[in-house]
């Protein structure tokens, strides 16, 4: 999927973000109003609202209470609330998160799905599609969708640096899942990395809502994270930003599945974590039960997650220096151990950051939890989609967001059963 | 100094853009012809022209060989050749270095002084001002001048957090030579940290020319760099960025000046590479003695530089996995000392980046030597100011530019013996 990027086209984009946002600002507006309000000449403005119609982005309605017999009532532009819907769906490895957000920017319902790790594309896209569905009963329609953001695991197929010497990123569908989506939907599909897209999810929505520069770290059964640059989702030339787990923590140490050696991966993963647990004679399964026995004051545990934490902080201070974000968020399945990783991480963060940046930066949990990756496709569509390029500040969404995500997430698990 | 940048005003300055990216590509056009081609209304149009010729940016002309009797002869616009240039100015330690483009971003001259350290901020003013004086002498004119950027050394002066929540960066000058500039020249001064500016300047118009992703590395008397993600400066969310000297590299280290420990710049700082060459039995006074000490294979200067190699290679690693640039500068003057370092650090990068980085990652050494700063100020006016918001792809610059440079600072030189 490739945009128009000419300066022409860019100002089209320019005049279409600036009559929604009128329209957002000061509701109905009748087309003699918003020439005054937009400055555009009468042929430019008329186009524009043509092209916004036929999209179902924008309604005409006659103004009721106009005074009779005075030639015919002026006809008046809305936003259309049930149009323009973006949906961001969540590729995860077992399961599948869908969350949709109305013309206005308001999350308006987010689900979930477990399945099989082996579960085909196909497969996967009827899921989201049925998930899709449950939210649209519930009250949305997508007759002027605009586009589909979508998370997958692992690194979106970029081209090799020899076809694209720079950097400018994939002109074609690169993804099986964005050709299944865009012949179901009708609508360009806009694809990352999920694990990226809720490091978005997060600087949007989530614990680090409205900050511009966020460095997002996920504990999880790989290590991996986002960058949040100015406000925008960072990619880097070929689409591998944000790869913390890799950064050499021991050059002497384990091999690492991506081919290197002593990555933080091969130390900071869910199942790095347990098999040093477990090696040291600690008794626990998975997270959950290594989380009980911190708590319940296990030297062995503590001194692991002391040591472990270390480590990550040490890492995430020397991309502090690098890039210096305002905001750190911690996500992922190992940050439910709580203080006893996230204190250790902060006070190496702490004594290895630059003296200067020590009292600027903020270490926060992750809030949004599994929804988090769906929302970041939102926002990608948010951000990139010709007609859906602003996103409005984070807390008041946020809040409304947990009863709706809490909501639409019950009936899945009733479907998970069935 | 602040921009507006509501919608509104994002929109005009698009409309001043895209008509002197028109006049730019077409030539003198009649008001009639820029109409058709920008598809503004002619209010709109009438009104960013006047705004136009009235900074001087663009010039009326009325056209010679329109044929006679026929009304008024059609009065054509074209851009200033004069006009409009912006000048890049670096404040470094002890020197001033200027360069100054043209309307159509032509490189069309570049000048520097040396000076002691102690010298006032009235005095560097000065010594600019000179400077620039000797370029205009060359045909620069500078009644339209758009603006300055400027690079200073340490951080440049951001609010602190409690006082800028959403680091959004400074709003007032901070800088007294910000000041001294703007009412000298009375126009506005862009400023940041001149290392960072190098950044911009080797990836516009110097080693990474084109390149959108860019790390720079600059190893001097103190350990610093730039980001240049997507095209444009990166800064952080308080001007933080690129502060890759005060990555740890030893949390046993040595002390560092900004009160850490162990910081890349404890090792790799010209000063930090001459003691620890002086403490293992060699004899050098400075960075081009030691460079001839390993041109004759001394072997106790080649191991340090490979120690030291070694250990700029890792960080530079961990930092690409975080942040994925596709080209790598290292600029400074321990570079100077060759492949002697530069050797090892690209063996020590390609060793901990990630394996599927390894071959889109090209590591250079920086090209623009002492101008890179105040071509870095140009280009942050380029990138920054309303009017000169683009800038062309690097080579053809490049090539004129080191003529240029190499003829401009020639009178400098003299300058300085006077």
């Amino acid at each position: 999927m490739s945009h128009p990027r000419g300066p022409l086209a860019q100002l089209r984009r320019g005049h279409e973000e600036l009559v929604l946002e009128l329209l957002r600002k000061h509701g109905p507006l009748s087309r003699g109003e918003l020439g005054k309000l937009c400055q555009l000449s009468r042929t430019t403005l008329y186009d524009i609202l043509a092209g916004l119609v036929s999209t179902g982005a924008v309604v005409t309605a006659t103004q009721q209470d106009a005074p009779r017999g005075r030639g015919r009532p002026a006809e008046t532009l809305t936003l259309n609330p049930d149009a323009g819907q973006a949906i961001g769906i969540d590729f995860a490895r077992r399961a599948v998160h869908v969350a949709a957000v109305n013309l206005a920017h308001e999350v308006v319902g987010s689900a979930s799905a477990p399945h099989p790790a082996d579960l085909s594309w196909e497969e996967r896209v009827d899921l989201a599609d049925r998930l899709v569905g449950s939210l649209t009963d519930g009250g949305l329609r997508l007759g002027a969708l605009s586009a589909i953001g979508v998370g997958v695991v692992g690194p979106v197929g970029w081209p090799e640096p020899e076809d694209d010497p720079a950097g400018l990123g994939p002109d074609e569908p690169a993804h099986p899942v964005q050709v299944l989506l865009s012949s179901r939907f009708g609508v360009p599909v806009l694809m990352d990395n999920n694990t990226r897209l809720a490091a978005l999810g997060e600087a949007i929505w989530g614990a680090a809502a409205g900050g511009l520069d966020v460095l997002y770290l996920r504990l999880s059964h790989g290590v991996g994270g986002g960058l949040v640059v100015g406000g925008s989702l960072h990619r880097g030339a070929y689409g591998l930003s944000g790869e913390f787990g890799h950064i050499t923590v021991d050059p002497d140490g384990a091999p690492c599945d991506c081919g290197g050696t002593g990555c933080l991966e091969t130390v900071a993963s869910i199942r790095a974590v347990l098999d040093a647990y477990r090696a040291a004679g600690g008794r626990a399964g998975d997270v959950p039960e290594l989380a009980k026995a911190t708590r319940a004051g296990d030297e062995t545990a503590l001194t692991l997650l002391e040591g472990v934490g270390a480590t990550v902080g040490g890492v995430l201070a020397a991309v502090c220096n690098a890039i210096g974000p305002s905001v750190i968020v911690v996500g992922g399945e190992l940050a439910e151990t709580g203080a006893a990783l996230i204190e250790p991480i902060e006070r190496a963060l702490r004594a290895q950051v630059m003296p200067v940046s020590r009292h600027r930066l903020s270490l926060r949990r992750a809030t949004l939890g599994e929804a988090a990756g769906a929302l970041g496709g939102i926002a990608l569509v948010l951000h990139e989609s010709p007609l859906l390029s602003r996103y409005p500040a984070g807390p008041d969404l946020a809040s409304g967001l947990i009863d709706e995500t809490e909501r639409a997430t019950r009936p899945t698990r009733q479907e998970r059963q069935s």
